[in-house]
């Protein structure tokens, strides 16, 4: 590889996520050089992913270039790339594009999507991680309601425009409340000739309350806001397999659908290298308080790959964008005073609440001193994320966006740019592409 | 296929571009059934592919749902198909979807890139017709800097930054220009480790000057528009052919480039069925003045498939959205005549002029009365093809981009979504994805 030689120690960065970005950002004017690895050349952020997937927003506005975000830092380069394996003992990582050395280096890996080794799921369930993921998942619901105009029989019919979402966390329930609107105001526009009122939306969770993570009030709240869409809710209950068209739960439930969203579970990914006795439940790497890996010197792990427990955390902090910002921060302050041969702190979390929207008008936000619902909760979710979205283009387009979309119940980038086929399905009927 | 019956004449239109749309559009409330086929649910704004493939505009704002802009209309079918034949004796289409029938056919199904059988091109050169195409390009340009900052070699690292444009039609000039300004405003800014000015934006056209079918005047004023942005154009040149790295051309001349954009042909594609003797050169459908196809009864083309050869075209109209246009909306008044047993009328073709844009406060305009250039030209363009793009919101998110993106100096739409590879690359150096 090709990186300018200079004299001050490179801290490697693996993954441009909301960990990965601030730590580039906070390193900036400090006497290192920063390399900054990504499997993708912009930033994804996230917590929007459901509305591509669901036509609400272009995949553009949520995605951000990621050499514009860091244009005129110096000592900082970016390299597309993914990372194969690392080697602490002679400190280098092995990428796709080569060896690269480093003096520090943060796995900022995040998570990605856990099927939890089911055949049947990784075959046919869709992920929803990235943004070919969440375009895949537009593409496919809209092109089952092309097919479901196509057969006349009933059940398939049914299976085509029935959605399945497992995991009620604030990801499924966006996603259920997204899907649930579109069949009220965008798919009886379009599609009158199929009877949508035969649609259904079901959230599958397998603990006792959606947002498991939220207050027990906000569950309710969002779990009513959820009835009110006609979202049915299956709570304790767990998906046991699924073949493309039909999904059964342990306890023998079963139903019918082309379209399984799985929002259930998540892993740690990291590359070889990092010693099996780091990594603990759900491929994540444990680190103590001051990121550092355990059993490895000048190796940090930030944010959802990373497992820190406290006392207040005793099994890892929760895998949210805030934990992985604050850790993110805290390691850059650690590195900054490490290098002036300062002491490092430990990191404390401060918690700011957590929130989810189901759709119009209907939010949750729990902070810590108040819980709200309905539409104010639904302005401070919009604005929150609106503030956190990177350029003022981008923010732009997602609030003109959400402007028109409330006004006009609109959701306009219903469109099928990449045909989606599922490769377990080659043996099919070919689709209309 | 599930085609509600209805005691109405049914016209099918066999494509959504300009010419579809408008048939369609026209046909509304008048006694025929309207069935639409086209395989993608969204029409594309084709005038605006390059600005997609240069990251100046999302996706999103150029492609429109073609069942959102029928909504409401009553005997109105959408079906998302391929065509793969027409048998005009019984009067069907064979469908990826079934067998359709109809009392009127129009072939609306424009054009595609022809590289006139050359097996390098096809394999190597990059088309620009539809939203996938523009995003492959958006996505090898990007990918190509990216592995120019991996190689140390020098001719290498020039290929992967050199550009290639062949045709110099609007397309070809707007993407020079559209390439050209990437180098200046972008790149350097993105890639500061790299010597773009060592980066060549080649325009190759056969003819003797570029926009040949605009007037002479605004030929040499683009010209010298394409001359003071760098860009190298080369006239009375043709491409012979092209291995992936290496551009040859008849008189002998060689350019390394690893992009190489063709827009410098195209054929019309109908289905199979239509007589051997109506087909003309380019692979389009000889018409009479009614858009009847020759030889047979009740089928008809309109737009870049049509060759309808009149006194002041005998060798066919221009492939251009004006003639598409006009046809159609010509088209729909006979067909809604015939209804009425009242008499066709023969087409005239009312030639609105013609313009290019090159870049930055840079066009030419060719009306019938008046021609000019630069700044005013440049504003005459954009308010023209806001103006032609459908749908309020799309209207608005391609004014903010391109306020932004004039302002800014910025083209924030720079991201890989869907790494290229292509496919006659099987065997090389896998690339970063």
């Amino acid at each position: 590889m090709n990186i300018p030689e200079v004299n001050l120690p490179r801290v490697v960065v693996i993954g441009g996520g909301f960990a990965g970005l601030q730590i580039v950002r906070r390193l900036r004017k400090h006497p290192y050089q920063v390399v900054l690895i990504d499997k993708h050349n912009y930033h994804t952020f996230q917590p929007l992913l459901y509305q591509v997937a669901t036509s609400g927003l272009e995949p553009d506005s949520i995605g951000y270039p990621i050499r514009k975000i860091f244009e005129g830092h110096r000592n900082f380069l970016f390299r597309l790339a993914e990372v194969a394996s690392i080697d602490p003992e002679i400190k280098v990582i092995d990428t796709s594009i080569g060896i690269l050395r480093y003096d520090y280096l943060v796995v900022a890996t995040g998570s990605d999507t856990n099927f939890f080794g089911n055949k049947g799921l990784e075959d046919y369930a869709m992920p929803m991680k990235s943004i070919p993921e969440a375009l895949n998942i537009r593409s496919l619901l809209l092109q089952n309601f092309e097919e479901a105009l196509l057969t006349s029989n009933l059940k398939e019919r049914e299976a085509l425009m029935n959605v399945v979402i497992v995991g009620a966390g604030p990801t499924g329930v966006e996603l259920s409340g997204a899907i649930s609107e579109l069949r009220k105001h965008i798919l009886p526009h379009d599609y009158p000739d199929l009877d949508v009122r035969r649609m259904s939306v079901h959230l599958i969770e397998a603990g006792p309350r959606v947002l498991p993570a939220m207050s027990e009030e906000a569950s309710e709240n969002a779990l009513q806001a959820l009835k009110r869409l006609d979202v049915e809710v299956w709570l304790n209950t767990m998906v046991q397999d699924y073949d493309g068209r039909l999904v059964m739960t342990k306890d023998g439930r079963a139903f019918h659908t082309r379209t399984l969203i799985w929002a259930a579970g998540v892993k740690g990914v990291s590359p070889d290298g990092i010693p099996a006795e780091s990594l603990v439940r759900g491929g994540r790497i444990e680190v103590n308080r001051y990121s550092e890996v355990r059993g490895l010197h000048d190796v940090y792990a930030v944010g959802d790959i990373a497992m820190m427990s406290t006392e207040a955390y005793p099994h890892g902090h929760p895998m949210v964008a805030s934990v992985a910002i604050q850790q993110a921060r805290h390691l850059a302050k650690n590195l900054i005073a490490k290098g002036k041969d300062r002491e490092m702190e430990p990191f404390v979390y401060d918690n700011p609440g957590a929130m989810a929207t189901i759709g119009r008008n209907k939010a949750v936000v729990d902070l810590h001193r108040f819980k709200f619902k309905g539409a104010f909760a639904w302005l401070v979710w919009m604005l929150v994320h609106v503030v956190q979205l990177i350029g003022f283009r981008n923010k732009l387009l997602v609030m003109i966006n959400w402007t028109w979309n409330y006004v006009r119940y609109a959701r306009d980038a219903r469109l099928i740019i990449r045909p989606y086929h599922r490769s377990a399905d080659a043996n099919d009927t070919p689709r209309p592409s």
